[in-house]
């Protein structure tokens, strides 16, 4: 007796420590396509680099990568403007930090459903985070079901595609533990918000990713051009 | 004493005749940028030439083309394969029709929802119609509703960005009648799902369109390459 089929789902991978871990939690559930999606953001080649590394370690078979470069045309973000300076991380600061691109989660959704309603996908994975975050509004939990429902109504009747973001309220450090025990290869990922030839170890993406290995107590293969003591 | 100043408004143009009927409706309540999207669409280069003449008309100032060319990668839709052919009209049809482009109008939504958060607009325009329309599901007025709640939660809480979609509940008709007593140049708008020298007057789209310029009584001053006696 062989097992039913598993459905489709695509993941929406950037190349980052999460969306690998995404793409291999993932596989458990569904045969699995992976997205990229393209916005003009400054660190593009390291992280399409990433991306297809990890397509071959889980012998994805399709994949596409989705270009939306108007939103660099748009601009209001550090990651897209390079008038903006990344600024040195600050994990307590207030408000909403300049390294937000305005709304582009809701973005990377839409692509996904629109493939995800041709190919006949019913899952669709983002690794957003919520709880152990920078504030990005388009990481809030209560975003990610506002957007269900609207590609309940907004798809045909029978598409039956619902977004998954299984870790918005996981912490960081959870996800460096979860890709641990899949064996994924940290090593094929990228998550600083520079294009240095090392990590730079100073914005708050470097300092969120090092904090949570760091607390998993897993060693993070990157190499970075600054690391706190730990 | 002057007026105090419009709130700024986005409004989404493709160049048709209910896109330009919005345009001008909106400048009564908002300063407007008109967003054109292209997809890959047959008619794009058509579209393209009317968007701009509607923008010329009003004076519009801001004008931004925003490319998603991934959605013809994805296919799935007559009006982006070139393989599929756009069917007959037939205005009793039911389901959804092959020229359903899956989910299309909500990378509309999003899009105009990020220039909207960079420069400060706080309305967007769109000018979906569900009363009397192809059927297609992402014109649906409670798509506009979710979708509005999955922006009020995925943009910074003080962006107060709304979706409008005045005409979601009106008849083409009423659009028609709108439009004439606007006094707009429904000379500058391309309706028809085929890239000819005249609208082709036999798929889905002229069929709406002179079916409202009929029962509005008013004159439509397109060519048309086939067109019903009336």
């Amino acid at each position: 007796m062989t097992a039913p089929p598993k459905p489709k789902g695509i993941v929406l991978a950037s190349g980052g420590m999460d969306s690998l871990v995404l793409s291999a939690f993932a596989t458990r559930e569904s045969e699995i396509s992976l997205l990229h999606v393209t916005y003009g953001q400054r660190t593009e080649r390291k992280e399409l680099a990433c991306f297809h590394a990890i397509a071959d370690h889980l012998k994805v078979k399709e994949r596409m990568v989705a270009d939306i470069g108007y939103l660099r045309t748009f601009g209001g973000s550090a990651l897209t403007d390079p008038a903006v300076d990344i600024p040195p991380a600050d994990l307590e600061r207030k408000g909403v930090p300049v390294t937000y691109v305005p709304f582009r989660n809701a973005h990377f959704l839409c692509i996904a459903v629109s493939w995800a309603e041709v190919i006949g996908a019913k899952n669709v994975y983002i690794g957003a985070v919520w709880a152990d975050s920078s504030g990005y509004p388009d990481c809030r939990p209560a975003f990610y079901g506002a957007m269900n429902e609207a590609i309940r109504m907004g798809t045909k009747d029978d598409s039956g595609i619902r977004v998954k973001a299984p870790f918005v309220n996981l912490k960081k450090k959870d996800i460096v533990l979860m890709g641990k025990s899949l064996g994924v290869p940290f090593e094929h990922t990228w998550s600083c918000y520079r294009d240095g030839e090392k990590a730079c170890g100073r914005c708050d993406s470097c300092a969120l990713r090092l904090a949570a290995f760091a607390e998993a107590e897993v060693p993070d293969p990157l190499e970075y051009g600054v690391r706190p003591d730990r």
